[in-house]
């Protein structure tokens, strides 16, 4: 089986760099390049870590492209309460001597979107400005667009208001272009991702591992979340973008269901929620696969087990 | 201990039936009178389905008294799917001799609420329509206003669209009035409710009680919710309305936690949508204590028990 | 030609206080009582107010009444730097021995209303509260309504906001409420009554009327609305209020078109705009007739001869 | 003086193509490039009708850029019914030999303004979706943004719905990015393109001047904006576009104002209207200066004067 064309959008932030050396460290994927947008920190800092990262799995090959450095309409918010005011809190990584690219995030996409020989998957970790921005720009990159697989939104309680997740807050707008594109979706929410939690054991095991880029990864996620789990009352941080890869990878980890999803941009009080019907009618029909479920343990055994590679 | 002043606002419906049965076999409420309003069914069926059960209660005495026919800013929209067409279906009860009393609702319960030697409890289990309108037309209702446990709204997902439960979706300027408005308030949530399904066997118990309004009661339970049941995937209907009369005759059958509750009114998508934050701020304080688990088992004994007085 | 049973509902206020002068001169009407709401001051001071004018009418045989002290949906806003912190600054008029009438304004406006042996008009000259609770707790009141003619709108721009009169952005729910009731309705927007504004001139011909009455409208109308004409550049303060009395005393000083009105209560930024369509069409037919000019030399010709029987 | 770096955003559209032949005979300005959006005719009309009037002037030296296909938000709304089924009824241009340049509209705006050696000015006659999403994807192309001069808006009335003039209600959410960008803004709404009509003599001025590029101008204005101008009483189209080109020719044509203005996107009543706050105050400053009145004869003279240069 030849390896799935990808192109991961994100906004390093911790778990985005847990899903980054996922996805360097799985030979499932050709990964055609890593997008940044403003998000758990300002878009300065997010291209910068997705470059750390790269040189940190030493994949130095991989083109970094910055993308927008606000949301569509709101001014931005960021999260470095829960990833560090680096947005890599935990781990002292050095300065990435592997250069941006100096093509824009969004003219990546459609250049690549539109040349295309064969579809290309794209894992939307972040707010999904890019990824609108070009849809808007270049309706037709929906042509090879083979799925959007997206972490994002909540069917039940927000993390940010009650109402509304990180990344959909951050950018409603652009979360609503999105999901009335028309596009092929895939939505792994917070319902999902709070099944996810990185347990004192689940973090054991990776320090376990003797090899530098799993020391970082322990160390990161040892410091991620703590205050989120402890708002929540979960006894782990909840380890959101690392799931897309896996769903990527294996998607037996996971159940689903087709579903109508929506989002609230006209009330403050709600903004950004990811309105879920699970019973679509005539007037609303699905437009995603809405997750619901993860098998936390296999997960995990995934992860560690492919962290274990860069040994 | 002296009985407890209480009026009822309801629009029965089943569920309000099976409340006002329940409330109407306890000794420990002086039930100065049943105020109705349009919800599950339109005003004039409401206010003759709670003469209905008051006749059927051997009660003639309690006043009912018939209220607002319209949402505040609303057209109407009622539930007939779910309770039938006369709101009481399943069960073929005579028309009411008692009157219906000719003080409008909101009247009633602004003279009541101001004229009381001691504080008042108000129980709404239908959208809170004549409990708005009495608040802008006579704020200082408040002052003897002991506690409002509403029935209505929800914590994660509704039933009426994936964000609005049916009472608050009928009426959600009324809900945005009531929660605004600095009374005691007690919310029992969908979150509650779908804790205390009508389950075969709670259905069979009731139904073995040798009584004619056990008879009766158990016919309009067989009746009650069955494809809204299905529609949610529940093996039984959820029986909203008693809870509220549940919590006020033994509240320890309830754990709960004060919250800041927000009413949607902007949004089309998510009109009605009870916006519950337990972790209230700031900017907004707690206005409600939340209720969030019931001892289904006992709830259903104590129903039981109630009902069996009827003998 | 018999007198039109009529009913003010009103917020004194100045202007509203001049309106209840014209009007207490014109033998044309059969006053069936005064309603007051709160508005351009408390409700407190609009029902002493109203009380006030009576009595300087020598008309102590009017029925006052107090109705909600407050708009739907929102917190008050009143307008003091208009009308002065008694709502009628500049004249210094006696308490009232008049009596405030014990009905609730909405009960008194319900009560006549469908015991009406003949059908009623309503003049209307503050927020809507009253009208609103009026018609969602009785819609039927609407079969003896006669004509609602309604100070309120603005069809280009606002006097509160860009986009809001005073009377809707108040209680822009109540005016949602009024213009969906299917009321016959008369709207004289800010357009028509910044066409009859207090000049020195016409000031001057008000207080050569040798008389108390006159003299006290003067006085009232020397300080009213100073500052408010200075902000919007205007030669005299709008007299808004008596508009709506001269259209019931003779509705050639005006003309009108008939339009589908709508009011926001969606969005902060417009909040109570009355969206005035004069190409109603199959989507929105007419629901009013929005007058558009005045003859205001007549107008003021009419005011102060009926305030001359003061005399 | 040396010439006016200038860059035209427009979706021809009648008024856009006499804007184009206006400054295509001025000398004043160094035309750049022009940029079209969906608008009055969808991308694929506009961008060949900028093609056509280029050749049309003998200017197919000019580069013209193809933007974005849609609307932030919204599904795209055209006007046909104002320009004809291709935009430019009334004239039958040849297929134009000036080809499209491949770049995209966006990226040629971020490109001229993040390399430009001195600032440019910008004239925005369409919809505001190309400039939005330029300054989203690189908010630092205002540094070199000199001014931004619009063509939108309605501080009164609005020409598609009571509350919104034409561009502003395709693309409100554009408009909005727009109006809180910072950029150094003049707008020119509907009250003053409503002074500016195609009355019978004015036409009758451009159709005696002998050269085919005026007759074409005067036969696309024979056709252009009849039915409007009957729907809204008026003796003639109002010609908005050229106004702008006109306005960087001659201010002292017109008069204006500082204001703020804020775009209405929260509510499908009001949405995209224009709110102009003449009085700005502390809570929301002056961003834009708001043209109030033209100098209609000047402004025809003007355009009959440079359309003579055609000759």
């Amino acid at each position: 089986m030849p390896a799935l064309p990808l192109i991961i959008d994100c906004d390093p932030g911790v778990d985005d760099a847990i899903a980054l050396l996922l996805a360097l460290a799985s030979p499932e994927f050709n990964l055609l390049g890593i997008t940044t947008v403003a998000g758990n920190v300002p878009l300065a800092l997010t291209e910068k870590n997705a470059r750390k990262i790269c040189q940190l799995a030493g994949r130095t090959e991989i083109g970094v492209y910055a993308g927008c450095p606000r949301p569509l309409m709101r001014p931005l918010v960021t999260a470095e309460h829960v990833h560090g005011s680096t947005g890599l809190e935990g781990a002292d990584l050095p300065e990435p001597t592997l250069p941006l690219r100096s093509q824009h995030a969004v003219n990546f996409l459609i250049e690549q979107l539109t040349q295309a020989q064969q579809p290309i998957t794209v894992a939307a970790l972040g707010p999904l400005t890019n990824i609108a921005v070009a849809l808007i720009q270049q309706p037709q990159i929906l042509v090879n667009l083979k799925e959007l697989v997206i972490m994002g939104g909540a069917v039940t309680q927000g993390n940010v208001t009650p109402s509304a997740e990180f990344n959909f807050y951050v950018d409603p707008h652009a979360a609503k272009v999105v999901f009335e594109s028309g596009a092929k979706l895939t939505l792994i929410s917070l319902d999902v991702t709070h099944q996810a939690l990185t347990t004192p054991e689940r973090l054991a095991e990776i320090r376990a591992i003797a090899c530098p880029v799993c020391q970082a990864a322990a160390d990161l996620l040892t410091y991620y979340g703590v205050a989120d789990a402890l708002n929540h009352g979960l006894p782990g941080a909840p380890l959101h973008d690392p799931c897309v890869i896996a769903y990527l990878l294996n998607a037996d980890l996971f159940t689903g269901q087709a579903a109508a999803v929506a989002i609230e941009t006209q009330s403050q009080l709600t903004l950004g929620r990811s309105v879920v019907d699970f019973l679509p009618g005539v007037a609303q029909a699905a437009n995603a696969t809405v997750l619901q479920t993860i098998d936390a343990a296999r997960f995990y055994q995934l992860l560690t087990d492919r962290l274990s590679t860069y040994r």
